[in-house]
């Protein structure tokens, strides 16, 4: 049994671990920390849980985390990178659901996250938990840092067009909708139900801070300089995320679903659809990435759909401690998407 | 492994045992049937079952399913009582998720549901399919009567106030809610969600099919005569039934969360919360109900939800599925509910 | 032209005043104040107003407000009472939407309310906006306590019934359902839509604020003591209340649906059906009452639909502007419900 | 009065020319049609035009339509061409809602629509009913084809940027999203609230009906040749749709929200923001088009939102109504947006 704990969890994205830990056949939860809640049964915040989960939160204590074989941060940006250098030095392996390890670059870093990083030179150590793309080092990997949602959902999407080099990638578009879920539990007037419901718009047009990270997954991955544009839009849903993706072909004789079929043969959690559209539903509450790609003239449109807590978050960081510990990568994430 | 056959699988109901059967360690799914779609891989029509099932509807074909070990009906009303009698002739054991089999009167299954019925003489062998009233003869039954999804809600509702003859029998309310799924996979105009969106209304206010299902139960499992009003209402979400009932206490020292906790101390799969209100999404994907109960005076209000199609209809069918052929009752129903 | 002030415009009921107000053909809107976006142009925080309202929101303010021929109170209750004695001598006329004037006991007030009254003085000389009951008050009225959402539907429709002494008073049962713009624009997690959207529940199942209004409503206007038992519910949806409302027929010899039509039949806000189930889309945006009454053996059932935000609130209130200048009483309120 | 009748008022874009008209102050409604709901009172079908409206359904009568000043079809796409000649020669004028007029070359109506043009030589006479651009011609027209709800969106959207040459015409991307009233009122099974709640899906990728409509527009009003990619995806609202334009900019020290604002300054229904982004509900049920314009790098990107049921059709058809018969262009259309 691996012995876990829980950074920060009380949002949804530590709700979601919860969820899938507790039903993980080899995961032990040992601590659960919040700040605000210390002393709060934890199913007394998440009643799904009840009688599945005696834990309660408790004060952040380090003594207590390095015990654990491995430590989810599910925490605001910039918090993880404060506790991992000690924990590490304990022998305590890290997954971090925020975006502290992402970019390589501590400029970009502090550019687009507006502090300092504080342990630069983890920033190199740091394996992006991206398992279609990283497996082999995911497995010995100290110190994960879990993709974002958006990046998740359009790496996998543009992937196969640039390791083939069948598109022009100095201009990219990628047209992403996210369920509500993804901007977090927090008390802000402009999340209510009465403001999001029955509306749609776009948001952060002028930049989101998922930019950078899915630029550089893009040129690290594909080997090139690319230039792209990506607009996220909120979408009145709690969960999902689709992304539209627009690129210039600029091989137009390829079979692009056999491309991108042959890509993904062998990953167990990506599935390229050979007609239609996929819709969100059909990963609701799974980690799967569904994935189809059509034309219009030159211009090839990629629709990618995750689940944006599950494989855009908890069930992608479940995938990785499954790797990271030598376990079949799909256990605890065997569940169907709820559908309808 | 258990044989099991499904006799219209297109509707939610049929889609929530795939997703659900899909997964069952001791369930291996060899037919399920549609005359509309037969031909069509499963997979085709619930896309969150690529890769997991890689059946064809089929042609009903009583040969095939006499076959199985179990077969369940997930057909309009009416439909399994056309086949049951041969199916149980070739030692098929069934469970029906309609309402064939849930009246014991003939003459009242054909006053709600407006045709005679075709063997009534089934009507006392088959076992009414709610474990928390009929668990022992569940385990023995050929054929079962899986509850509606109202009468489960309310049923486990009232319960325990009637077996402690704790209020007036003569005059109960239930005031039932439940999103759309209810209403089934039908091409009706009045199921847009253009439609009921955004809008919540009554419905059958003047007299609903699952009324005298509901006092069946509550008579028979209470043992006295009671006067009922039930009024179900939709909802513009898609899972979920909540169910508040009024009764009017004659004994009004009872401690009534003590009293439904005691009732229900052995239950795996209902839940009675100390304080608060249930909410629907605390059960969704799940199998469990989640009850609570408060005074206003001497007014007793009884909260009560379920997901529909699961501990509505589906989930209830696998854990009736579980005790018929000697499982632990909780396999394969064992997921938390999807929050948020 | 009414001279108009509304103090507290950044809630709920305070942008709907504004949507009304702005094209009410005989209101001037002079003074919108807010404490906390003081300086704001009111269409930066409201963008359905932009290029109709070119006013800003201002700090409160004694004076401006006194040179108004009415002021509207949008505001936390127990706010207005703090300044309406000194408006209504410096000839101001009042329509308070929040309770501060809505219980005619002080002592009640503060028992549901929690803080002393103010000017209890003044209870006696408010009048309770309910046109339906009280038009010819309202019409020299110079201080409306505008009623409550669910007050409104509830009394609305028990109110036939009870002036006819049709019914059991001694248990009267109101299951109300509300859309979450009924918890106004506050940031709490609890209202996120992640939090409330696909989901139900009822709340506050140990007694609401609004049932000593209703209770209040019931015993004086239809002259006798009555027991209410009063839920609420939160509904998926933005707008609308419905109110499903059981009592026990003393004489089932009425024509129920001909009692009402009589009761309302020269109301031009209270629409009742004939058959079927009034829907809340059918009055969203609207300051209709749309009420049907149906029977199951002794018990009537009256369903009783407004939009909360205009008859239940600011419609409401513009429909008593109307009667206390002399106006015709749908002045500003023609429009049709937006449906779909 | 202008005396109005509508053919095929039972769907959505039927519902809502009733709802406008009926408190149009120049408009008379003296007939409506719909071949399957023939003598049922419109108000039935409709609730919320209950008391408003005493019209009932007629069989179509093409006397009864040729003693009217206009006739709006609210039709099925080839259902207008039938009738239009005969009335157009009667002296009736014509909006008609459906694509019918829309395509100047029959060719390629006959290729998107799959019949051959009825009155091909039509086409020629007919004003494409979009003021922004046509206002002139629509004053004067007999024969109005009233635009599609995307064709608004996108061409609004796209017309400052290449009217003033200021983007790379040979590569346009539109990707627009709609609400489910986008697709009518059918008995579908897939626009049911339990399929295409809670859900996100992009449909029609391989080309939409829309995107010959939106070219034409676009090559027609600004006068070059364009390639457009357009993808139209389904969100979980009832109303709205909005569309994110992209294009890569060929002068970069462009202003370009002052040259939208230039643009569309003397327009009454089409808003240009100066900062953030609009939302769909901040039109939603007004005839209002709110525009943002933003870039990344050389991108830039416009969002574009409308209610697909105004300002995409039924509040258009009236605002070329007010055109054609010398009215104040905004009559009837005052209402304000309903938010939240």
């Amino acid at each position: 049994m691996i012995r876990v704990g829980i950074v920060g969890g009380t949002g949804y994205t530590g709700a979601e671990l919860l969820r899938l830990l507790a039903r993980h056949p080899q995961a032990e939860l040992a601590v659960i920390t919040s700040r605000t809640e210390a002393g709060l049964p934890v199913a007394e915040m998440f009643p799904h849980l009840r009688g599945q989960l005696d834990l309660c939160f408790t004060e952040p204590d380090r003594g207590a985390l390095a015990e654990c074989d491995l430590v989810f941060f599910a925490t605001p940006n910039g918090t993880a990178m404060q506790s991992v250098p000690e924990l590490l030095e304990s022998g305590t392996r890290v997954i971090d659901l925020a975006a502290d390890f992402r970019l390589t670059d501590p400029a970009v870093w502090e550019q687009w996250y507006g502090m300092p990083h504080h342990c630069p030179d983890l920033l190199a150590e740091a394996v992006y938990g991206l398992p279609e793309i990283k497996r082999e080092a995911i497995r010995s990997a100290r110190l994960i840092a879990n993709p974002g949602c958006y990046p998740t959902a359009v790496t996998l999407g543009f992937l196969p067009l640039l390791e083939q080099r069948a598109v022009d990638p100095t201009w990219l578009i990628a047209d992403a909708k996210s369920g509500v879920s993804g901007a977090g539990r927090k008390a802000e007037t402009n999340l209510l139900m009465a403001e999001v419901g029955e509306s749609f718009k776009a948001y952060a047009v002028s930049g989101h801070r998922h930019l950078p990270e899915i630029t550089q997954n893009l040129e690290t991955f594909a080997g090139m300089a690319i230039n792209l544009t990506f607009v996220p839009h909120l979408v009145p849903m709690i969960r999902g995320i689709e992304a539209t993706l627009y690129a210039r072909l600029t091989d137009t004789s390829l079979d692009l679903t056999a491309l991108y079929q042959s890509r993904y043969a062998n990953e167990p959690f990506v599935d390229v659809l050979t007609s239609g559209s996929p819709d969100t539903r059909s990963v609701r509450g799974s980690n799967y990435c569904r994935i189809a790609v059509a034309r219009q003239g030159n211009s090839v449109i990629v629709q990618s759909v995750i689940d944006n807590l599950v494989k855009g978050a908890a069930g992608q960081a479940v995938q990785n401690m499954n790797l990271m510990f030598g376990l079949d990568e799909t256990l605890g994430l065997e569940a169907l998407a709820l559908l309808p």
